[in-house]
């Protein structure tokens, strides 16, 4: 039987830690539309994040990414995080924007802008330092559009230089995480393309390093939770990157297109002990708001994950356990499913309850004002984007 | 055996049209990079248009796309072109670009944004009127992202409305090319996703109603050229876009990704007796040069259709149908495979030499300076992207 | 607000087709496991269906595949049919497994097999008359392994000449159901690919011909709602195989892959109308158990395909209805949302026992004592499968 | 400038293995089509094998499958072999064709099923040492129909365990070559689903263990070409399974759906100083000719390889890497398309002819009269498939 008290503790010292720029307009390559009451600073997207975080109770943690949210006083920006109620938590690098980058960072033929991006991610471990951030989250847009234009595998000689040099340049509880990606923006062959590329460089570069699953990331068809189960195993799995898509990197709400499959990734999690915050997963959000109110999106995200971590805890492992032993298929089946089928908005409620919260958050949110304050509020100045 | 002659008459009377957008600034969400050189207004793509066309010899239409070609003389633009040695073809609508537009043009939910959005298609049958041009191409974004966000069939009721209102405006030799697209910018639902439905819409409005195919635009694994001889054989394709991709809608080079599906494309023009201008075709091209340099892209772009063209000219009919009848595979397969494995640049160079053009089109072009003198030219100003 | 009265009602009225093959052996190419108490008859089938109806109450009607379900008297089959309390349903054909229809069955290079294969539908036509049943549903494996192997119009015109003379030759209230697959068993290009060529020859055929959905046979990412809501606008929606699906013809049990694109497809059925019997819509199943013991696994389908209709039923249309015109895509995702997580095996309970039933079918038909009774039983002979 | 001579001598001394079963019938779940004149033993499989290494010059090598080439005397199939002039290639295990396997093999819940399969890969061992063989290629079917069927890192566990009892019995020069496959005949979750997966293992077993890569086994979109590149780079690629496909695993002619992907892994290949037979990598088909003439078909088959190889071998590697260096998108690709948009046929012919064989190896097989003899001779028996 479930033990519904561990349940409730578990659903309770859940973190799921929100990105800086999920607060900040975004868009496809078509439009970017703009939304109203857009944060214009990193303060100002901090502050949307510890409102998520005051509805949700399970969001205190808010990623940055540099040169986004670069400020002259990162330790300033801490404090005032801190003075909300949220943490600063991993550092984002970017070495996709800049004009140098057009045809690789890390990985481009020419040796000088090799650099300048390997500096980026030293000066990105130095803003660890002063934000006292754990994680440098490392996604490399680099790769080729048209085979023969550059040498895959000079390509990863040259990453794993770069990433050597990084990582050798951690200290104390730092961490790196390696994301990977399909596809987009390169449209030939990407330079860390899948989980097992990913895994091989982090296991050449020490047990700092770990991969980062990016939910939306994968070729169609694969499978996600088996690459969680088996980089569980590996003791490689470092982080996640929560979105939901129907067809390639689309960056919708986690939960959105497929919950039956959230719920799947969530049960390994478990399954695996890995829900626990001290065993060092970062679970966090990467998603692109584009045509919904940015706020409530993410606190519907961030329940979207509760409800899915619920039913995972819910399953009947013993039971579980006992059908797949026997081999009787469909009953291993229906008790997953059991779990999966039942409406756990309730047993939420009632942990949001006990921990002083409005039961309802997105009720909570919208009944709250902050969204008609920012509205407001934010006029003027330039609004926030992936592009500042 | 294949008659020479009529090859290369074929291949001389090929009409390719470049789209003016592919002259100008293009990228992914993540960077636009810009490059030298750069057009920034209608009359300076044209122009670059027409230099395609004089080194390829087989380009000698380019088509608009409203807003972003828009000026005050359509009539002037015209003679600007004609003087130049190329022709206005279609005239494409930009019903996406707009913040009213964030939830969609003709299928909007709002009635107000559908008015506006179909005006546009109106405005643009105007222009047509001033070009001269023939073909009116729609690509809606329309679609949505979330599952439940709008009703998906009244959505099809509104798009027939507005497509019924356009088609009702068309007159002389005006036709309909109704574009269809999987994903991106929507990401759950596209209203015009398929060939199917661009079809029966096709279908329902009239004969000058086609079906307009993007090769990019597919979900994976598709059959593009099944699609082409279906719709050739029910008389209802009315136009290519060309482009390439590994992925989604990458939008590289035609035939850079998968050349032989290309060749087996063209093989479908050419059996249906449809590669010659009379059938009605308009093989455009549809591409963004995001990284590499635009001009000698879009005539190397050219050439890869060439080629595959002239490839498909080459399928021994006889040889190939008498192996079908008899159930002969291997033989079959060999047959096509022999016209394919055939190198046919000596041929198209024969071609070009004969219409007393350059042999080799990109080295003709490094050769022109035309390269270093829009660089130094087209300094200041705005540079023309998808935004303007 | 919801008329749970009406969503019962509607629940009890439900009609699901199940087909003879799922209760024979199936496997995949590389292995048939056999499992015990397998029919080895038609009329064992049809007992096998009727347990199922018996312990669910929504699945009155059996298919029937020729040759597998070849009798010498339909008329009896019929009658013994109706004792069990079930009914015939859609009658399949197969010109797929005979020596001659290796390059195809109606679009094969050769006439005499074209005649041979358009032979079996008329004497499938025939056989509706003796058992009564509406319904011819045609599936052909036609298509080709290689490029170049057979001319793809050339097929389309043999297909449409088949189709033709069977569709002439339906009587009275008997309709032809056209279905649709992107591959397998043909590797390079199918003669019936997708949705759009199915739509355009019954279109051409005439209102007895409609499309038939597979969920299974889709290119990836497909979104099967949006093609049921069009086919239902254009009133040629006639039948499902349901299954489901992680990566190709899976044939796993319907709703064991995604139950939440389940869910959106009836709920497209629902807001078009089109869940009532009367409709005419024939909701089969389209299965294979290769490894899960047979009767549960359709059991469970069943049940399955129920839980997914009455989430459809309790969507909250007004509160649906006014979110998406208002534009509020977080709210009308919201509404879409609750009702599918509500559980809604409690009302599916109530609804069983109304009608009479064990609430639970699944451990009712375990209590039954009828799996270990035909495990005994059905001893010697030939045991059904896919070739018999 | 590229050494038309090195050329010639890579080709000549380029080695492909061929599959005792390819020349055996096969088909799909719906069909196997048999064909006249195909071998009823391994003596008869081995004599085909011949055949295509006596009119290629290329095919020195046979793979066998145990238990469809079981005998009694392995040293004795060997000499029977080497009289032929070809050698036995590598051993290939079968676990999953016996009723115990149903749900899995070495990752079977049940230890006795897992024993009964670790010891058939010890007989493989064992037989590996009776034919001389180096190579024991392992595919496992293992995996599982429905989420919660089994636990998805229990099955490593039990994986590792097996794979590395049999790693532990290679002797001498004897290695361990690991397959993988995205999926089919599990279709939820296959235990050895990508490259990843299979490397990891790999590295944890030691240097005899490689990776081995069958070209059909990926999800869509996969760039097979980029993992060939990253396992050379690790020196964790052991083998090639060479088929093609166009939807999943096909298993169509290597080169038949996408010659310009075979050409890119080919290139790869040669880049990493792997084509040499010295290096140590198989080359192996694995191919299913369902609807041709087998044969004639694999002596296609390795033609086609020829082919890719000779183009790449073709590729300007100097001015490659000047244009790769100087970022010159258009050039680079140009160089690399120069190569493979070369018509090859002739070279082949002439590395044809110094060997002393045919320049036309179908033309000469159908010539030689070996297909008329085995379909006369051939009579009686069993016909050898998957199954025997």
């Amino acid at each position: 039987m479930t033990d519904l008290a561990a349940v409730k503790r578990a659903l309770t010292a859940q973190r799921i830690e929100t990105p800086s720029w999920a607060y900040a307009n975004s868009g496809t390559r078509f439009k970017v539309f703009a939304q109203p009451g857009v944060p214009r600073t990193p303060e100002e997207k901090i502050a949307d994040a510890a409102t998520v975080h005051r509805f949700t109770g399970v969001a205190p943690v808010v990623a940055l990414h540099i040169p986004w949210d670069k400020v002259d006083d990162y330790a300033a920006l801490g404090s005032y995080a801190r003075d909300l109620g949220v943490e600063i938590g991993a550092i984002n690098t970017n070495v996709f924007q800049d004009d140098d980058y057009k045809l690789g960072s890390v990985t481009n033929p020419d040796a000088g802008i090799r650099r300048k991006a390997t500096d980026h991610l030293l000066e990105a471990i130095d803003i660890m330092g002063q934000t006292g951030s754990r994680d440098l989250k490392l996604w490399f847009s680099d790769g080729i559009n048209y085979p023969g234009q550059d040498d895959l595998r000079d390509r990863q000689d040259r990453l794993a230089a770069a990433l050597r040099e990084a990582y050798d340049r951690l200290t104390g509880n730092q961490r790196m995480l390696l994301e990977y990606k399909l596809f987009e923006p390169a449209f030939y062959a990407t330079d860390v393309p899948d989980w097992g590329t990913s895994y091989a460089h982090c296991l050449e570069l020490g047990e700092r390093a770990t991969v980062c699953i990016d939910t939306g990331h994968h070729a169609p068809s694969t499978n996600i939770e088996f690459i969680v189960a088996f980089l569980l195993r590996q003791q490689k799995l470092g982080a996640f990157d929560f979105n939901s898509r129907f067809y390639a990197d689309d960056d919708l709400m986690v939960g959105a297109a497929d919950p039956f499959q959230l719920f799947r990734i969530m049960y390994e999690i478990v399954r695996g002990g890995a829900l626990d915050p001290a065993y060092g997963i970062a679970f966090m959000l990467d998603q692109c708001h584009n045509i919904e109110r940015k706020i409530p999106a993410i606190i519907r995200s961030v329940m979207n994950v509760q409800e899915a971590t619920a039913k995972a805890l819910l399953v009947d492992r013993d039971a579980l356990t006992k059908a797949q032993q026997s081999g009787d298929v469909l009953e291993a089946n229906a008790v997953f499913m059991d779990a999966y089928n039942t409406d756990v908005r309730p047993l939420l409620a009632e942990v949001r309850a006990d921990a002083g919260l409005d039961p309802n958050p997105i009720t909570a949110y919208r009944a709250s004002g902050y969204d008609e304050k920012i509205t407001a509020d934010r006029v003027g100045g330039t609004q926030a984007g992936w592009g500042a």
